[in-house]
């Protein structure tokens, strides 16, 4: 017990998308144009993070992100720092692969952070609503005195 | 020698695209909105292949495909069967991974092949501008009447 409050926090979704296997590969969904966590077509973009190694937190004031793991392992951090929302003060984790494979959506305002778990090099891909923007995201270091969680 | 006739198709595009190397992984640049090759966004899927294995022939009467190869190494064959085309019968070979990384953007009317290339599984992102629609592509075996090509 690490004495964190952990729950569903506020507009962020997971979607079950499909894998659909074959004889020579397979066809991971990603995201339609259709689908309800659409929010518009910024940049896609890949991510990679090698095991154990952590990338964050960066937390974003515009940005929807959808993000999926093709390929590899990795746990996604997210608190909740929003003053208006319900869920204020909270952590997520999500690991995500192929073995569950599914989207994390997350809103802006939401600070995220991810570690490779998968052996070797994990990898995600970002369907962003925006395209890169140094102007509307901020970052903190793993260890800081905003975020009280341990890698 | 094989006496097929090689070239670069018109209408299919290469794209040089960025790898941004970190102490803990990698960006890779995949798309943006604001890029000349962005024709709308439909549906972002992967598909992956077995290495030696061939996926394909496929034709599509509406897609325009993105094609960028994040994981492992994929050989794409084209063939361009279009009447009213400069390069009518031609074919087009393109070797992407990341030691080669671009993005291939292949406009409808194009037949597509591709074989996996990397050791074990290689995969491939499409960001293509219409969802999966049955009706919009063609289907032809890897061994066929039409297309000249051994692999």
């Amino acid at each position: 017990m690490d004495g964190l409050t952990y729950t569903e926090i506020d507009g962020v979704t997971l979607t079950p998308l499909r894998i659909i296997g074959g004889d020579k590969g397979q066809v991971l969904h990603g995201l339609k144009a259709s689908e309800n966590q659409f929010a518009g077509f910024g940049e896609a973009y890949f991510s990679t993070v090698l095991e154990d190694d952590v990338k964050g937190w960066k937390r974003h004031k515009v940005m929807i992100s959808n993000l999926i793991v093709p390929s590899g392992e990795i746990r996604f951090v997210l608190f909740d720092d929003r003053p208006s929302s319900n869920t204020q003060g909270c952590f997520q984790e999500v690991l995500l692969s192929k073995n569950n494979y599914q989207r994390l959506t997350i809103p802006p305002g939401i600070w995220m952070a991810f570690q490779g778990v998968g052996e070797n090099e994990s990898m995600l891909l970002n369907i962003s609503s925006i395209e890169h923007d140094p102007t509307e995201c901020e970052n903190l270091p793993i260890e800081n005195n905003t975020i009280d969680y341990k890698f």
